[in-house]
């Protein structure tokens, strides 16, 4: 099959995608990039929306990228491009020859919930993450975790930026995620849907994560790197739980932290339920 | 207090330190770099083998790492250098002013085994783990779980690459940390201490990780990221244990996986024996 072949930096759709590399073009375009044969495919059998596919075209395209990209080609803009071209639009040093535009996909919080008003549903809550990396992880751990939904609080890393899809490994394809001021949606979740909320939080009444009662509708909060979770979630909190510190270290990495409340909540629901 | 001044970066000295910033001059030198008035800290405080440290002439030091130098100045070498030599020998943007270099701690592992004979301890063995970020906070993870030592087999990345060393927050001058190959040392521990080796792995006879039984002398195997623990220290384990996968996701991230693995380890271990 022969597709269209662009060489230029110049060319409009090249200039365009490139302002996705930036948060401020992402949110105006309202579509974000994901490079790399595995995540293009993740993308494209999730069912996200995917607009315009751009392989190098002095390169093979992975097999199963390849199939993936067939059973959708009737809806996608195809283009060949130079490796010049494609370096211009990625991030990282071996792209695997191929990126494409994807529209962002935010979901309405209220309407998820609706929907799963009649489950006793696990949420993630997250409160002013910084490190691209750690939240990409983090969405990774709580799908892997069975979580039902991840719901990010304002000022968070961007979504859409590339080292927190690559670090998702896809989970942010198969995961319903939603931005959405936090202090709000709690007050909603407690006052509608009679959830429970946990902070993760060192303060003095709060359980080591080992006992506390993860069983029901519940949202677990986890916050900034350094700050933890702002005072103004906090104190909207049912209850708080905390991973004790054993050795001499001051914190925990907050993926790993959110690895092991979400995996620990999981545990108790599905072993209480035997 | 007036130190030599370095502005050349064709100093021997400032020649000598970066070849400090690749694994080569690493071990040929067996010395390493730390950057940031934290971690140069913490190494000064950790009883570390600083050497030498290096400060921008132009910027203050943190008082906390000032207060830390003073404390050891007779033994140190303090060299005030040019913000050029600073980022000759650092990695990250903002290196906070402050470098040291520090004799690398390769300490022996049948001595550490053999005087904590008495004890039931809990080790992490880590196998081939490749990316630093993911050692680094293995680290920590570990140190803050109260591990009591971990040792690095063959074929992992360099203990003293720089982003490891930022990435375990100061954990690697809190830790006993071994590189030592791991069929020989599991061996040891199951001949001579009569510890007991889980090796984290899907196979099919594995345990849930919150099935396990983690008492007595135990080693935890943890393994590379992509492969996982490699068929030579697999063969050799007296248990596997799993972390189940409730979405789609094919795997969770290295460091998620040790931290719930020795949280849940460290987690048994202390609530049985109330």
């Amino acid at each position: 099959m022969r597709h269209e072949l662009i060489t230029s930096l110049q060319n409009p759709l090249v200039k365009r995608l490139h302002q996705l590399l930036e948060r401020k073009g992402r949110e105006e375009q309202d579509r974000f990039l994901v490079e790399g044969a595995h995540l293009v495919e993740e993308a494209l059998n999730s069912g996200a929306e995917v607009l315009t596919v751009l392989y190098d075209e002095q390169r093979e395209i992975d097999p199963a990228c390849q199939r993936a990209i067939e059973k959708r080609s009737g809806e996608l803009h195809i283009v060949a491009v130079s490796p010049a071209v494609l370096g211009k639009l990625t991030e990282t040093r071996s792209p695997q020859g191929i990126v494409a535009e994807v529209k962002r996909n935010q979901g309405n919080w209220t309407e998820w919930m609706k929907s799963a008003a009649e489950r006793d549903y696990l949420l993630l809550l997250v409160d002013e993450i910084q490190d691209p990396g750690n939240l990409g992880t983090i969405l990774r751990t709580a799908e892997a975790a069975g979580v039902d939904a991840v719901i990010l609080g304002e000022g968070s890393v961007d979504l859409y930026n590339g080292k927190v899809i690559r670090a998702t490994m896809g989970a942010l394809f198969r995961l319903p995620v939603f931005v959405h001021p936090l202090p709000e949606l709690i007050e909603e979740l407690q006052s509608r849907e009679q959830a429970r909320v946990l902070v993760s939080s060192l303060k003095e009444n709060s359980f080591a994560y080992y006992e506390a009662d993860y069983g029901g509708k519940l949202a677990i909060v986890i916050g900034n790197e350094g700050r933890g979770v702002s005072e103004e979630v906090a104190r909207l909190a049912d209850g708080y739980v905390h991973i004790p510190l054993y050795g001499r270290a001051e914190s925990l990495n907050a993926a790993v932290a959110a690895g092991i409340l979400v995996y620990e909540a999981q545990r108790s629901r599905k072993t209480s339920k035997k």
